[in-house]
């Protein structure tokens, strides 16, 4: 399989972007791959060595006083932050390289980087730069979502870039982005808008496969349908087709804990791509995600995450080794699917 | 009025934080106000001044290529974005200086900081911590929300803290945070836990004033009620009513777009904090508040960013003397109808 797809926006002779449904196809089919890479460090259970070339000059050991930041008044609490932060950006590094290759793109968890911090948004900045030099696409799963005015600046923290007196400051820059469409259709035009201005596309959350998601996403409503149809008739209606693929540049999170759930979301939104979470991972149920590819290759993306970078833990020997026998062996199941 | 609240979550004598409700409802009786600061610092339109400390010497105007972090690759995108952190900060700190004093807490906008990456996340904690000294408190508004397993993350990142290694990490330790329901009561459980360990409370998002509310939260329901009404059912069901004050540990974010809103969300939540966006700062319609405060003062907290933070450019003169005005008279308006 090929890794030579350039994952950065790609900008048309025309200075338009291309089509991000386009652009996602392409990129599956050249790494014959539909594997998204989940990243959810935890700087207490991260592969081992992760915090050697840290500890090993990376941070300071002395400093000033003045000269330590306000939220880590005391020298312990800059070093235990830093040290945890820059170990992150290391432990990724290294499940992207093992992995990477065997996958489409990778899907940072940003809760998981924003708990350390500013040391923690360092190293998921490091960890997108580096994605992008394997050749992964970067999906940011943040779950955003906020009236219309917060809604824009989301648009430029995932997608775009902010204006200053200095000049424009990127934001992450990611291919996609997750969001939470609660707030109806003004409030995720800005985040629509914002990916279509780089080729990008949101993902928004549809049905969630956690037994909470009956509470309020399966509730019927009086009109008939549930919630979650309601929201995939919106992701449905604000995406666009890709002039090559058809595929639409507003996904959606498609979360299955009943096989008829896929096929009845295939059928509201024909050709939307589906990141499916939390499926594949146990190696069971793959034959359920048919629907999903209904609307081609690109049309479903699986995505593992503890299942891959701690394959290690179960299967014993080399973290990097088990994490890309399990990516490449994920890869191939789904491959073979679709 | 007193500023002397301690704002930082208090421990009792038994080492059980003091309950919210509480906490609360001290200092909104201390400081006399229920206004909440907001802001949502935009780098290009910061108070005159604030890049002037940044440009003199906060930013080295030389640096290796190799200590440059990956996301700003150019001296000219790392001190871009430096310089607008600082100012960012700048800006804020003298924004709570000034209105500060009429307000109980303070609520950064998240997405603000978030879109000049590490930086602005310093900018955040800069500000965190600068709020508590003028004894504010800090509600994070981030609307945040996911699955279980990355809830109890964002609860680390938003109340308590992450252990490592060297040693926990603190996350920004805010007392009040947002938080969006839509994935159900298992994805809101580690959020009301984390808030709960810290005498902390999140605010769910239960009506939003964004036209587009009527596309989801307004969808009427097989059973009877809105969306939005079965949200604050469960609101009105997480929270547990301090010793004290009466006022729950879970707060609603409750904007009301026509009056009968407010009443029905007081019926359903009769002891929850709410959180009113957009109200007051226009100076109408404040009489519609009245059903917030019949569960007591500090059952109504009314947030004002831009008419506090750009009064001056309606009003001329000093930016800071015309943000102590509108939030001093904000705050008179609020008080007299409690």
């Amino acid at each position: 399989m090929s890794q030579d797809v350039p994952a950065a926006p790609e900008v048309s002779p025309g200075g338009s972007p291309r089509h991000f449904g386009d652009r996602l196809a392409e990129a599956v089919a050249r790494r014959e791959s539909q594997i998204v890479l989940g990243l959810d460090p935890d700087p207490a259970r991260l592969w081992p060595g992760a915090y050697d070339a840290a500890r090993d000059g990376g941070v300071p050991d002395d400093l000033p006083d003045d000269v330590l930041p306000p939220a880590t008044p005391t020298l312990a609490a800059f070093r235990a932050r830093e040290l945890a932060g820059l170990a992150v950006a290391d432990h990724c590094e290294r499940v992207i390289a093992a992995a990477g290759p065997a996958c489409v793109a990778v899907k940072p968890q940003l809760a998981c980087f924003e708990r350390l911090g500013q040391a923690g948004w360092a190293a998921l900045e490091s960890v997108v730069v580096h994605a992008r030099e394997h050749g992964l696409l970067v999906l940011l799963d943040g779950k955003r979502g906020d009236v219309p005015v917060t809604a824009a600046v989301y648009g430029q923290v995932l997608a775009t870039s902010t204006a200053t007196p200095e000049g424009d400051v990127a934001g992450l820059a990611g291919d996609m982005f997750t969001v939470n469409p609660m707030l109806g259709r003004d409030a995720l035009a800005p985040l629509v808008e914002a990916g279509r201005a780089t080729g990008a596309a949101p993902f928004l959350l549809v049905r969630t496969s956690n037994p909470g998601a009956t509470d309020v996403l399966d509730l019927p409503l009086q009109g008939g349908g549930a919630v979650w149809e309601a929201l995939a008739r919106i992701a449905d209606e604000l995406g666009v087709a890709g002039p090559e693929s058809g595929l639409k540049d507003v996904g959606a999170v498609a979360g299955a804990t009943v096989p008829e759930h896929l096929a009845r979301m295939r059928e509201l939104m024909p050709a939307t791509p589906f990141l499916l979470p939390g499926v594949g991972a146990q190696g069971g149920d793959v034959a359920t995600l048919g629907p999903a590819f209904a609307a081609g290759r690109a049309g479903g993306l699986v995505t593992s995450s503890r299942g891959i970078v701690n394959a290690y833990e179960a299967a014993g020997g080399d973290p990097a080794d088990a994490a890309r026998a399990e990516a490449e062996r994920l890869r191939e199941v789904a491959w073979a699917l679709a």
